[in-house]
């Protein structure tokens, strides 16, 4: 059954628009995602939304009949709603005309296999979420098994995260862990972590990288904590010509990665 | 001399309020700067504001005592203010204790002389001032001649572009042009344009690169129009392994940009 809500004061409208707040996404258990293709690829990639969400001028629309047919299958409410609450459920003036909350996923790491894949990136306390989504798109690219967040790091579930991860987010691992946990779990699979860092000589290229390969990038600010960049495999460095001396957290992520896949391509 | 303000009425601040929008920006010929360092990295590289603002907790540093002096030495005025009026200058909630306002920069493209640089960054209809931003700190980072902004993109000088260059603005050259006068540009200083593109199955790996090249970016949503992608000298897409086909803008320009300079250092 679909239902009809365009009240603002109708509780699943409520609950749906609080799901913004980390403390409402952890007592809902759901979070949002927008978007007519990235919720289809979360439903192509097995994931049912708990409650879909749609407006009047994609109501006929033969994807969005697919999506409510999944929603209902799995036993999730469908609601048609008006233009007005999507830009409200999206906080944006155009609003995707489909929005779906899904159930939160597990992001323990204890679930994630490091032998299972060549690739894995990592982040310490990373803080901005629109640095988190494009980390998770990029992951995605170059075939990592995952995004490992350390420590106190952004909510892969934000709005923001999901929204920057163009469905990033549905289609790669995510777990959050301790500085402890990670290391523990990341020697077990002997995975060498290779640390993005000013505090080295060591170009990034000049390195012969081995599978499985972990790249380490830290906080926006302040980088890797020195102590955590004593226990990776080996420092790297990508040139800087500028002034700067630093690039975008998102960014050396991804030079560093592509070099990675680039050599396990050449093999 | 030094004037103090703590008044959200007084015209000064009003006006430099209103630089958070384009309209007032280009009537007042000025935009916001935020941050110790990055105001002093433009000002180390010969720019002069126009008007620095600064809190009480700053006004014994030594840093904002060398931009005092600069700002006034260079008929720029010089403002204490409020935490208060700092966190609305900045819009956010921890702002930076100083903010400066710097007279627009000429963006003409004929100040550019193609042949002063290996590289150079392009984007096509760029939406989003945090991917802009990224691109003038990876423009930075790779010795990029300039970024050119080519159509309607986003504003170089919002506050979220300045904020995102983490200073690149004021160490990168930026340009704006339509397309036929980028293309005149471009054809006169006979650089090789390198588009990215998903319309391709060559690798940007197995390209060999020539000075000048630039990397040319398509818009977030739609990629190059397949007009502009015919005048490119080359399409190149990067491998992807995933499930989405496309990396963030901000991301493959870096990706490009890394491939291209490590050629070059290797020649």
């Amino acid at each position: 059954m679909i239902q009809t809500l365009t009240s603002f004061a109708n509780p699943q409208i409520k609950m749906l628009r609080s799901l913004h707040e980390k403390k409402h996404r952890a007592e809902e258990g759901l979070f949002l995602a927008e978007g007519m293709r990235v919720v289809m690829e979360a439903v192509e990639a097995g994931y049912t939304p708990a409650y879909l969400i749609y407006g009047p001028s994609v109501r006929d629309h033969v994807v969005l009949r697919k999506l409510v047919r999944s929603t209902l299958d799995g036993k999730g409410r469908v609601i048609e709603t008006s233009d007005d609450i999507l830009s409200k459920l999206a906080r944006k003036d155009n609003p995707q005309m489909v929005v779906a909350a899904f159930p939160l996923f597990d992001t323990t790491i204890g679930k994630l296999e490091v032998r299972s894949a060549d690739i894995w990136l990592a982040a310490q306390s990373l803080k901005d979420p629109g640095n988190l989504g494009t980390l998770l798109r990029t992951a995605d690219a170059v075939g990592a098994g995952g995004v490992i967040l350390i420590d106190q790091s952004c909510d892969p579930f934000s709005t923001e995260a999901v929204r920057a991860s163009m469905g990033g987010l549905f289609s790669v691992a995510v777990a959050q862990a301790s500085w402890d946990d990670f290391l523990a779990w990341a020697r077990s699979g002997k995975v060498d972590i290779i640390g993005a860092s000013l505090d080295t000589t060591q170009d990034y290229q000049a390195v012969s990288y081995r599978k499985p390969t972990l790249i380490l990038l830290g906080n926006e600010q302040s980088g890797l904590p020195e102590a955590y960049e004593k226990q990776c495999t080996q420092l790297v460095k990508m040139p800087m010509m500028g002034k700067a001396d630093s690039l975008n957290v998102a960014v050396s992520a991804a030079v560093l990665a592509y070099e990675v896949l680039n050599q396990f391509r050449r093999k």
